[in-house]
């Protein structure tokens, strides 16, 4: 453990410790509802930002230097290999999430980079043996080189969607070696920037396409893991076609892939679509799409993804609700796709912002945990609905009634009553839990 | 011809013409394309903003009375009617679309309510014979009255779904009378106002189940005519189902609606749930779902229904250029969804609201018209994606490839050349085409 | 006490409550640093929400009927005045805020109408002196009559400014005698809805012209309080000329009005326009307009006033932060501009809503008085801006140092240390103080 | 001409042309109300985006490249100022504006740094001499740099405040030695990422420091050019303090700046703060802080600065009627702070990116000058405040009305008339005059 000697073992101190490099409210081994939080929460590490992004923007450069002091591509990689499992370990991460450039940069040729990403890997796995840390999920960066910009699977050149499948197909096998639960598409570049140039059957087919040939090759080399698809609205492109939970959903139905994907829903990409996270994850669960998460936040006044460490309370809580009601995540979990803010230039800020992501979303489970105790919540909404258990209601909802039947029913009612949906009321409840102690 | 005795016939004068009450780009039978603009066109009157809405605002009361000295409802119901024939024969308006309670107002009951509606369908079938115009669509409102609180068919109560569905089956019965092409289902109650009291799924199937009731009805009835659903994200409700054409898309799929059902596409809703109106009717027409369209324009810089005239010709332009690829419209049109602005209080603006609109999209039409000619645009996208015809990229489409294949077509190939999208020479183009003469 | 018979006197019952007519947080007469918490918060009813919005939107009539069985206008507003009071006093709110039009709606003519206002200013001031209630501010609605359409003082016609004019005296002379500490201009109607049509610059010089006019007559009259511009920067117009803090204290201060005009930061107009809360109570404090406060929570996936009761505590934290930070309310308080959503549909969910507001605001300062005796946080910045307080930071700050002074200094400098902004700490700081115990 | 061999010179063709390298609208020597056509334009070329941005995105790196072959940081610099003026002759664009930084990159120090740009600006010089070719105005780069992460003028350490200072001086006298006809400051990085850490007040005071300095420095070199703040309101920083045109004027106002510095106005800006391009001319020009234009368009559906090459005639056309009522630009002009889309990776999308863009504006002028011949938007806005020249309304405004005196006429009067504001109609107008030959 060199890389940050300054950084401590992260313990649990609870609530009324005043120390910065200590958790507050995350006891990973406290049991809740049977389990250890940490399986409750199953939190991971980006590779991509925590070990990679040095706090560039489009407007500067980076501000923390995350090489290590070594300049050869690959003697780089495997320090950070190295560094995020000490990070991991002192954070009490269990996962982590990659993407194939994130641990391996890109050379020259395919043959080139895909001999670096096995160097790398074999590292890795020596680190996983020597601590049970494991991938919750890998990918491929089909966003970041050049030859993407006009898509991968979704680009005009078959060629590139050649080299997309090339890479889906490495980064499928690494996923698997390393034994990574899940499998993510997020499709950055897949989308456009402006309907002027682009045909846009041609490109959903592709991608389809492109879906069914990685589940079919990841199947046949014993993934029996989950595939993911991340619903994203636009940044990079002007649009992306995953545009959020619903579209989604309905493009996997519509190509038959219901059976092998789900959804990894993230935060600041459910607020750029218009929707709350927990929308998003709503939409997801009762869809049976329910999958993992990105955890972080966005700012609701800014229009772009700025994926900053959660720390809304309200977020976390209503997010381990809808978690608590899918039965907990299974393959999933919740990935800290999250990066300090540019100006927060010291890796003392980078623990001091997990610390503050992995607190606010223990707190989140303790308050989801609390309303689910204390029921308010979940009878209203039982009532509410009641209506449609028996009688009329019944009729409707078991195909019974037809628009002359009901019309029937209708002109003889006369007026009906109307109940009050009490959003007041259940935000006060809401706030009762969370601060009523 | 006696409700508005200053307003002339409209007639079509030409590009140089300063009048105010002439069509300048608007020729109706002027044939393009093989056929006369009005049937390209096929404008039609929104019956709501048109003939009822006053000007009111969250704000501030009505500037503009429409009920032409009647007090009565049935009597101001029958005034409203003949203002709307004399309105539509003078502007050239071959459609009208509207609601229930556009053309008849609530009474106590519902059996009242219905006399009402008969009364004033007599009325409506007289002028449609005098004068050839009729529905492009009919629908029923499901979101002004107050038991439409929570909902029709997503409401928490049976028993508001039951009245929901016999105002429907009046609604479709009316419709189906005065010879309307399209039934209407806009969703603006159907949606949440918090996540905390709502049952998403129960709300989906009730949703689904009264499409289904409808459209079986209807079907035994004798209505050929099709099915629209009209996307919204939001306003009035925190959240709308419907929040645009790919999530209506996935839920008619999901139900098995897609054989009675296409879109009313909006372009102020497109706007309000992050999309350009040609990304809406793109989707529409791609998937398979294009119908009809409620013509307007949104503020991009305001958050709610603004539903302003459509003046901006690149999108009536762009909205063209969709309807000529879909073919054209069949039972579908373009729909004045507009209204005048608050200050516009006179019955002339009304008159040059609505001439503003049929100008643009008649400036549209040629605009799109001239863009096919000119052919540039459309050989590039097809140029741009002719890799897909032949060789590695027809291997792809065809279903020939696999990730294997790929891969090892890549490790051979060394790095692939991207070809350029050119955004700002299609813009450019389109320019061209608009001010080139 | 007969307007709400259901309703018990809400009375403080601690955070264990599960009591929903009670305060949960709220404790009026507790003492917090030196003052009682009803002192701290001055908390004020809406009249025109609370007293008169029956929950229409603009898809739908009113929900809940606030006319108390009265049809005659003078009859329902002494009725409502009545109520007024009966539900201030079971809600502990010691203060109210009225448009004139609130208190007594418009008659045919001014002087009948001006009549109405001084029978209802009878009753409302019995009702003071029977309960100490007073006016936190007073105004005039100059938005919701057709006359200002166009705008009130920056209408187009002369005689629109001068029946504004006549309001805002009578609004005035209403507000001294009713004792009202403050009052308020909104401009919702001062603005434009097109460039295309207005002279900015006159609309510009004559709202000055009004606020001048008013100043001059109130302090005339003996008017000692403060007056308030509430920026405000779309809704119901395209654009309003009090866009934000920063804009209505350029326009103060370019028409020499800072001695007498502060502003009234409302949550909800900070959010649309791009701010937060706190930033707009920021600027208002550090720039000497801090005033008072109408408290209330936007969506902020909404374009629009959703005017929310207040529930989210961070908001109220950061708000009472400021407010604390300012030395307190002088004049001002925190007047509840909210509404009850429209599915709200019962007299009970008004007072659940006050509770719920009060209880957040009430939770908001507990927590903001806890920030300030843990210091962290304003330690903090007390540190990162020390090097202003010596050496070179002391020279720029004190006028000492020029362009060519300081090129010297950089030149032999070498490159500057930068420190960390540590944005997640302050935030886990936020979430220790609130969820810590 | 050796950088682009492929491009010829740029010519007027006219209308009918299909040459995608010759300008369609733009006929730089063509005379329009007396001057020619290059004259009222004035564009400029971006040097950031033209010569140094390559392409990158968050989420990729460049897809062309821009060092011409050389490496070393000078001799690159050297190459790009020769593309430079060959691009600029060729797109026959007399001015360009830059950063100290663009023009020569940053090197270990200081003092070296200033070499470098001696150096580059010796080449410049000879450069403009044979081309008359100048820049429009210079600025330094105060954002780039990771000392700048918490701001520069604003930020907390004064040592940073001095390397900004240095830089400034320094850029001012570039400008002054090339003959920069503006100094220009764009306060990236001068706001705040987060309030918790942030003191407002003094960094306003140091911003204004600064600029004072900057002023009186600038005066005492002979720089009689002028100064300007460029207006903007997010991104990269979550807040920056130059939000808009009101905010900068109001800050300039109140530090006593308003004589030497005007305004910025970017289209892009203007809209990522709610507002039109038109609205942020509008009040600049009104209030007297007309200045130059940063000429590019947003995407109204993305939050962030997507710097698109102009295209819309509508913006260009209502931007060009604010300039031509401003009197037309005095020492500013059209600034292309614009980029190609990321897919255009060819020279020759550049090229045809600044045709399109200038084509745009020339269109944009020619339908300016048409609507002010045509004159009836002018006249109606005359006659829409017409009141305010005599009777009442010239009592108003000639500051003989009181409150009383008002009122008294109000009392006496009854009701008045309001008059529509025509909306409509105005967009028919502006289309006739665009599209009706």
């Amino acid at each position: 453990m060199a890389y940050f000697p300054a950084i401590p073992q992260i313990a649990y101190e609870g609530a009324k410790s005043k120390s910065s490099l200590a958790f507050h409210f995350y006891d990973p081994d406290e049991v809740i509802l049977g389990k250890p939080m940490r399986d409750h929460l199953r939190f991971a590490m980006s590779y991509w930002h925590t070990m990679c992004a040095e706090g560039a923007d489009m407007f500067g450069v980076g501000t923390l230097r995350k090489n290590y002091g070594q300049s050869d591509p690959v003697a780089s990689a495997l320090a950070k290999a190295d560094a995020a499992f000490e990070l991991m370990q002192k954070l009490r991460l269990d996962f982590y999430c990659f993407h194939d450039r994130d641990i391996a940069p890109e050379a020259e040729t395919l043959a080139e980079t895909n001999a670096r990403l096995d160097t790398v890997a074999d590292r890795l796995e020596e680190l996983q043996q020597a601590t049970g840390i494991r991938p919750l999920w890998g990918t491929a960066n089909l966003f970041g080189h050049p030859r993407y910009q006009n898509g991968a699977a979704s680009s005009c050149s078959p060629e590139v969607f050649a080299f997309a499948a090339a890479q889906v197909k490495k980064a499928i096998e690494l996923t698997v070696r390393l034994g990574g639960g899940g499998y993510v598409f997020w499709g950055g570049r897949e989308g456009y920037e402006t309907l002027l140039n682009t045909n846009y059957a041609l490109e959903q087919e592709n991608i389809a396409r492109l879906f069914t040939l990685a589940r079919d090759y990841a199947r046949s080399i014993g993934f029996t893991g989950s595939f993911y698809i991340e619903p994203k609205p636009r940044e990079p492109m002007k649009h992306q076609y995953d545009y959020d939970a619903a579209t989604a959903i309905g493009f996997l139905r519509k190509y038959g892939l219901e059976g092998d994907f789900k959804l990894n829903i993230e935060a600041n990409h459910a607020t750029l679509a218009g929707h709350t996270f927990q929308h998003e994850l709503r939409i997801a669960r009762e869809e049976g799409f329910f999958g993992s998460i990105d955890a972080n936040i966005g700012d609701p006044l800014l229009g772009w993804d700025t994926d900053q460490f959660p720390t809304n309370v309200y977020d976390s809580a209503l997010a381990m609700w809808e978690v608590l009601e899918a039965g907990g995540f299974t393959l999933g979990g919740l990935n800290f796709d999250a990066k300090t803010r540019r100006p927060s230039n010291r890796f003392e800020d980078l623990f001091q912002a997990y610390i503050a992501g992995m607190d606010s979303f223990a707190l989140g489970l303790r308050v989801a945990v609390k309303l689910r105790a204390d029921g308010r919540l979940g009878e209203f909404v039982q009532q509410r609905y009641a209506g449609y258990q028996t009688g009329l209601g019944a009729q409707i909802t078991g195909g019974k009634a037809t628009l002359q039947s009901l019309e029937a029913w209708a002109l003889a009612q006369g007026e009906v009553a109307t109940t009050s949906g009490r959003q007041e009321y259940l935000e006060a409840v809401l706030n009762d839990v969370m601060f009523g102690g």
